[in-house]
């Protein structure tokens, strides 16, 4: 079947879902996205998604391009059309096309919309899971507004790949101290010897994922503390369990830091239970 | 007249000109780009950005999208199909079009190219030259390697617009220490008491300049001395001289930074010299 996508008030096929080269998503990354999980039939913490794309279109100053209400019927219908039960929507908005100048265009312009949907069964997720996952560590490069959440993702497609190209999943950026910022797609998470779950405040230096706050309500439905302070390297190398989360990955164990086994080298129990409870504390509304 | 713009392979109208939701450009501020005068029917400088576009290419393992020769071909052929006989070509390479995913695309994608013109009358660049502009600074918040010139350009599009809500035209980016590290789209200059004109060294803290390095042969040629070294924001409000030049600009005199006039707040003679004789040092090659 072929994919169908939303691109500025039109319903198309992926091969003609384009965007003007003026547009300022595509000359100066002048944009932001969001991805939400598409589970059952169900779509996943929508609210807290449109949420944050205010807050990340507020930073910078581009409207809304349309009401929240009116954008998850948008989300509904690209899923629909597309009849994705489990998988993941992604949106973008951009500042909209205007000819190339650094400064906000003078002349109002609309911003520009794009959804696009991608099938995944849960299955493949839950295997990788099932082993955990390595990851390397990286010095973080990355601009200082990281908490807005841009399509300026370079450093992070940079990074995935040195991921990769290590044998591993996922790069965590360090700063310059020595501590764990954030994944290049996930936030970072460790458990200490004693149980307690620390991840990094969700100040400017990462993204304030909502994957990250629902994991924090399971927590705490578990029982388990939280604690949100920087760690380091060699803290999450020497931790109990580590993992990762993000819309894509729900809550990832890691197993491996770079050279450095993490536990026994296999997926921690608390991680597991995060990932199995996940859902129950998730917002889930019908797609219909 | 209609623009013309060139996308993978075909010239089209503006409103035609389009590429994929997916490109890596769009989704991930995934390409580099480049911009040249257009000098009285000459492309200005064509080896040089063509070589720095090769430079930025490969620090991100995109191939080109085809051989130097053949490139120059295209940007001519945009040229000439636009008749512009003053102004600037811009070129726009991305990573290509695949499914999203942070890394690098497993399967070979051919790299995407856009090329666009825009005709702009030399005399409105001499008139703004003849009073210099006022420039604000800010924080340099970008990236580690804005030696690479990618259209992940966000942080310079709100400095930009900082600036014009000053009144300003530009504005420089200050690193940790108090030193100037470059312009939002230009490289920035001082001359000292003694006539020296002091820029930033080229490094991985800023762009290296097509303008700038021509604006050191040109200052060679007049006999003025050049020290790449840091300056701060204070050396230049203090400073006998200041100036921008990027290829959109050229030679550009600033006489105020922030709240500080510069010199007796008119355009310098150094400015004014290198300017006027700035092309007897660039390379011009005929469009044809």
């Amino acid at each position: 079947m072929a994919r169908i996508a939303y691109v500025n008030g039109r319903y198309l096929p992926m091969t003609d879902a384009s965007v003007n080269v003026e547009d300022r998503g595509y000359q100066f990354a002048d944009g932001v996205y969001e991805v939400c999980e598409i589970r059952k039939g169900d779509l996943i913490d929508e609210t807290r998604h449109l949420a944050r794309l205010e807050y990340s279109l507020g930073e910078l100053r581009i409207a809304m391009p349309m009401g929240r209400a009116a954008l998850g019927m948008v989300l509904r219908q690209v899923i629909r059309r597309n009849r994705v039960r489990n998988g993941y929507v992604y949106l973008q908005v951009t500042r909209g096309v205007a000819p190339r100048d650094h400064a906000f265009p003078t002349r109002p312009v609309r911003p520009a919309l794009v959804v696009t949907v991608k099938p995944l069964d849960p299955a493949l997720g839950a295997a990788v899971a099932e082993d955990g996952i390595a990851i390397i560590t990286l010095p973080d490069n990355r601009w200082e507004r990281v908490d807005i959440k841009t399509v300026g993702l370079l450093p992070n497609v940079l990074a995935k790949q040195a991921a990769r190209e290590a044998g591993a999943r996922e790069a965590w950026f360090v700063d310059a101290d020595g501590f764990v910022t954030e994944g290049a797609s996930t936030n970072a998470w460790i458990v200490t010897g004693d149980g307690v779950l620390v991840t990094r405040p969700a100040d400017h230096g990462i993204l304030r994922g909502i994957t990250r706050a629902v994991v924090m309500e399971t927590a705490a439905a578990e029982g388990l503390r939280v604690e949100e302070r920087a760690f380091t390297v060699e803290e999450a190398k020497r931790a109990r369990e580590a993992f990762v989360t993000a819309a894509t990955q729900l809550v990832m164990p890691v197993v491996r830091i770079d050279e450095a086994t993490v536990g026994n080298g296999k997926p921690g129990s608390i991680a597991a239970t995060l990932r199995a409870r996940f859902h129950d504390h998730a917002e889930a509304a019908p797609v219909g």
